[in-house]
């Protein structure tokens, strides 16, 4: 069997999607591809870290900070005037950015695609996943569908790129999920980053988008909240 | 008008594309964008670096040598077994490598893309040129179209990737350079990079494509070579 990459963020999306993978074929031919952004800590890297392990999938991590050198003067993409700027850092691989990183997934895509020939692999999974109340157009099945009219062109290897829940709800991915016993304490969604305590905010767009998809589910979210959820199982 | 970025390594393909951007539309308008694989010293890197100079064009240089961390293991796609295992820095962005960059266009491309949108670009530029003796996949017009199809299903920035060159032969691409005056000195071309006067080896397979297109428009190549080339004009 050809191996399987994961592009992996640590988010609840792409940990899914590692799960489903590992589960579908097996774990030696499972590898995990996540990139950070060049900042010190990360906690959805950390929550990346800890699923390989918990799975044990190989993981590889790659430092693509240069993206903050390539689109440096992102303030002129900023739509909601009234939040603060934020750095590049802090932007990248965010699920749900006031600034969008131009191309970000077909640049992760590129980048999984020749990891994915390097280590002799015939697919590479993508977390992609229809938001609810916004979404890019390279999240979308026709980015997936003709990225991989791209890859077709690859005369020597024959890649496929694969993104599950493209067409997905966040409940409806959560569901397959659930099914699979995924620890989602282990994944990370918060836009604001842990407190001090190591809780998420609860009130940013991707932690009120995770919190219905659970409440949806009549699930409760092990991940800890700065507010009270009244959850309902 | 809206900007053109230039994806610039320093070789004869993509400065010609340079120099025609440069007369079609404006010097203040063409931003070239150049990477580098960590390498200390590059000669290209040099050389795009005097066009961009001389012409008054806007350069920026991207490092991206966390590509070797990435496809780290490149030994097995070595085809070419009597010939040394080069390193990634040697192999990476030559135009002629003995192994191949999985996905280097589409990487590159990506990221220009993504540098294009930032810079509110509506083209960018690629220097693939139809080799006369060896070609990737992705240096053809079917990988250009088929990226096309990619970007334009961008909402928001509608970016061209234009790849000018990819149905010409060297010879013909020449032509264009010859009428717009390009000092082809300041590009590099060989895969053996200079010797210790500069000279570049005149026998490696970019070499003899290079020498061969001068030949057939009846020029002499300015760089200087280790051997001796029976010019006609």
């Amino acid at each position: 069997m050809q191996n399987k990459i994961v592009i992996l963020s640590g988010g609840m999306d792409s940990t899914t999607v590692l799960y489903e993978v590992v589960h579908n074929y097996s774990a030696r031919n499972t590898k995990a591809l996540t990139f950070n952004y060049g900042q010190k800590h990360s906690i959805e890297v950390d929550k990346a870290k800890v699923s390989c392990d918990l799975l044990n999938v190989e993981h590889k991590i790659i430092d693509i900070s240069f993206l903050g050198n390539l689109v440096g003067n992102v303030s002129a993409l900023v739509t909601a005037s009234d939040i603060d700027v934020p750095t590049i850092e802090e932007i990248l691989g965010d699920p749900a950015p006031i600034t969008e990183v131009p191309y970000r997934n077909l640049i992760l895509a590129s980048l999984g695609l020749s990891y994915a020939q390097a280590q002799d692999a015939d697919e590479i999974y993508l977390g992609l996943q229809a938001q609810d109340e916004y979404s890019y157009w390279d999240t979308s099945s026709a980015f997936v569908d003709a990225l991989n009219h791209v890859s077709a062109l690859n005369r020597k290897h024959s890649i496929a790129i694969k993104a599950p829940y493209t067409k997905l709800s966040k409940s409806d991915e959560l569901k397959i999920g659930k099914r699979l016993n995924v620890p989602y304490e282990n994944t990370w969604t918060c836009y604001t980053g842990p407190d001090e305590n190591g809780k998420a905010c609860g009130t940013c767009p991707s932690c009120s988008e995770r919190i219905m998809a659970f409440m949806k589910n009549h699930m409760i979210d092990p991940v800890p909240y700065v507010i009270d959820i009244p959850w309902e199982t």
